[in-house]
């Protein structure tokens, strides 16, 4: 279990904000589906574990095509749980429009013993379909009743039309959920129950989290929320430095929700958002570190890290000459050492004046991930209400898609 | 060879900035060293050939132990000229203090065929020294005249010390070349020539490009480095939007040149500095983009792009049943895609009021990758004297390395 601690001070915070923010959040409840996918979707793990049950097809390796909300998260999950799950199937993913991104991974797959994921939510994705029909042509796929694609989408969409008209298997993506707050709907259950995660246990954790937000036992969220938007023009940069590379994709995933469901005009037409970036340590001290300590005082930073490495990896009690400097952390573990910089990055940090939060993961294990998951979406739904915007659609990134079919007329 | 075109305005920029700055750096030039790496690392190129072909090792792998500004640029271009050097041989990085990437990273390693190249430039770094001790114990290396080590560090580090009292081959970083300005001395030029990278290539376009700087022939680099200066008030996020995945490693080189470089306090004692975030597109289309076309006009973007990739892979003319929307693309090869993606989504942007230049590679070789090194660097210096900072050093970082150290006594 995560637990979460904030250095900052919420200072000229209207008293009712968090209950404003709280009570706006519950009455979405209804009409925003991520909410309940916890719940929702468990039924969905046991679906795709029986029809992995009585599957024919033998495959160990799972090709994700999909961008944006339909790789982030599933990409996080994996990388994060990969240490605990040595058993998994690997999971390739084709995202990018980029030829050479595409041919290497395309030649990297052994077609037979590959499963094709295929997820768009609108079904519409120019990226995804132009990889579709490439690996199509490439693998001389023969589509009817194809055992080795599986499609998940709207209900409606053209892609599940698609499915349907080959006899597809498919899922669908519930309607009132978003792209980026779909991970725990079938875009993120499906191919991670393939490829043999506990998403169950992630399912648990992000419910239990949820259910204790709900209760008004987890206001430090709230009072995040409101810290973050309260201090917009202050602070309009987001820093999350997280102690593991492990936590690449999931800080990838934390931007997007945080960047695309923030970055909005509000009912005034005003333009509000705030800027997300992820860094890792202790790497990312060598490259951002000194800009946050002596730039412009305008980013909070959260900390991540993890308590309990599974690795319990030791640095050897090696003295050798010249480099007696460096032996005070002869015979600890890594993970106190980098623990140990995590901590005294933060000190550093908040000594030089800026905004910090904490948020420690005890280990990283199935509950934590899907109580950071719930976490997030949540904090991001709380800034959201306050922001005054929807935060659930993009509409600024359509005029690109339409000057684009522009050029290919 | 890239071109270069800003489509900001630079309004109330007083006349002389140009001429101060240029001054500026001129004056820099006797004491900064990386101007002339270009020059000064060829016949290091030669020295590491020679002695590759005098050794009596065979290595096919090459483990670069370093972090910071001894990993992040060497990364960069062995991911950039990897898909053009086929043959190149693998190097793995020791980076992070991360328990479960070093025991991943070193498990994949065959020790009789790595060489391990230990770099530092002050010879000091907690993670390298400590991953490096980890690394002689797991394979109980022999230091004494080890073939398997090589050492880059500044000529009078406690590292070279080491080095020389176990007989080990070193090269030397020169003092004046700072960390982050690193990648074309020793700490580049010598495991990329080890891996079988064309690095000539690399410094004759940096040598070509600085040349052209120094004759005036590069004005836009010091009107975009004022204009990012004049407006750090107004745009304090500087935004690095690359099209293709190939950009990731050479854009996190480019965020900590940026970043640690600019982020000080300056002669008053105020702090300034610029925020860089480095985006790979179309993915970051589906993540990023939003903020920026609908969030606050708080950022200014580059688009980088390649005009013509190596892979000429083709999305095939395949119409699919409900699809049809996207054949627009149909018969068009992934690069026109990806960079009618660029052009695209660089038009919203401009039309959202944003401040946006534009950087294209007529295509990625040595040369190219060595003028893009030379132009951000000369960019970060440009940008620094401007800010009337020292660019050079990073005395922010210290203080959390004192509280490490209080942390183990």
């Amino acid at each position: 279990m995560p637990s979460f601690k904030g250095y900052f001070e919420i200072k000229n915070l209207d008293p009712f904000t968090l209950e404003k923010a709280y009570e706006a959040l519950k009455y979405e409840h209804g009409t925003i589906g991520y909410y309940d996918l916890p719940s929702l979707s468990s039924t969905l793990c046991a679906d795709v574990k029986m029809s992995l049950l009585n599957s024919t097809v033998f495959f160990d390796t799972i090709a994700v095509v999909g961008i944006g909300g339909s790789s982030l998260g599933i990409k996080a999950i994996d990388r994060l749980l990969q240490a605990s799950t040595p058993h998994a199937k690997k999971i390739v993913y084709f995202e990018n429009s980029d030829p050479i991104s595409i041919a290497h991974e395309s030649s990297r797959i052994e077609f037979a013993k590959t499963l094709f994921v295929v997820i768009s939510k609108s079904g519409g994705t120019v990226e995804t379909l132009s990889i579709f029909k490439y690996l199509i042509a490439k693998f001389e796929i023969d589509l009817q009743d194809s055992k080795q694609i599986v499609v998940i989408s709207d209900e409606e969409s053209v892609l599940s039309q698609f499915a349907d008209h080959y006899r597809l298997k498919r899922f669908v993506i519930p309607s009132n959920v978003g792209g980026r707050f779909s991970v725990l709907s079938a875009v993120g259950v499906v191919p991670l129950v393939l490829a043999g995660f506990n998403v169950e246990g992630v399912l648990d954790g992000a419910k239990n989290f949820g259910e204790k937000f709900w209760a008004r036992k987890e206001e430090h969220l709230l009072q995040k929320a409101a810290f973050c938007v309260a201090n917009a023009s202050k602070f309009p940069v987001n820093v999350l430095f997280s102690y593991s590379d492990t936590f690449e994709e999931f800080g990838k995933w934390v931007v997007q929700l945080w960047g695309e469901s923030l970055g909005k005009r509000n009912a005034r037409g005003e333009r509000v958002g705030l800027t997300p970036i992820s860094l890792i340590g202790s790497v990312d001290q060598h490259s951002f570190l000194q800009l946050i300590i002596e730039g412009p005082l305008n980013k909070t930073v959260t900390f991540m890290n993890i308590e309990h490495s599974r690795d319990e990896l030791m640095i050897p009690s090696l003295s050798l000459p010249f480099l007696e400097k460096s032996d005070f952390v002869n015979g600890e573990s890594f993970n106190t050492l980098i623990n140990a910089q995590c901590q005294a990055t933060m000190q550093s940090v908040l000594q030089s004046g800026v905004s910090v939060d904490e948020i420690t993961w005890a280990c990283i294990d199935e509950s934590s991930v899907g109580e950071m998951i719930m976490y997030y979406e949540l904090l991001t739904s709380a800034a959201g209400v306050l922001l005054e915007i929807n935060t659930y659609d993009q509409p600024g990134v359509e005029l690109g898609k339409q000057i684009l079919q522009g050029y290919f007329k």
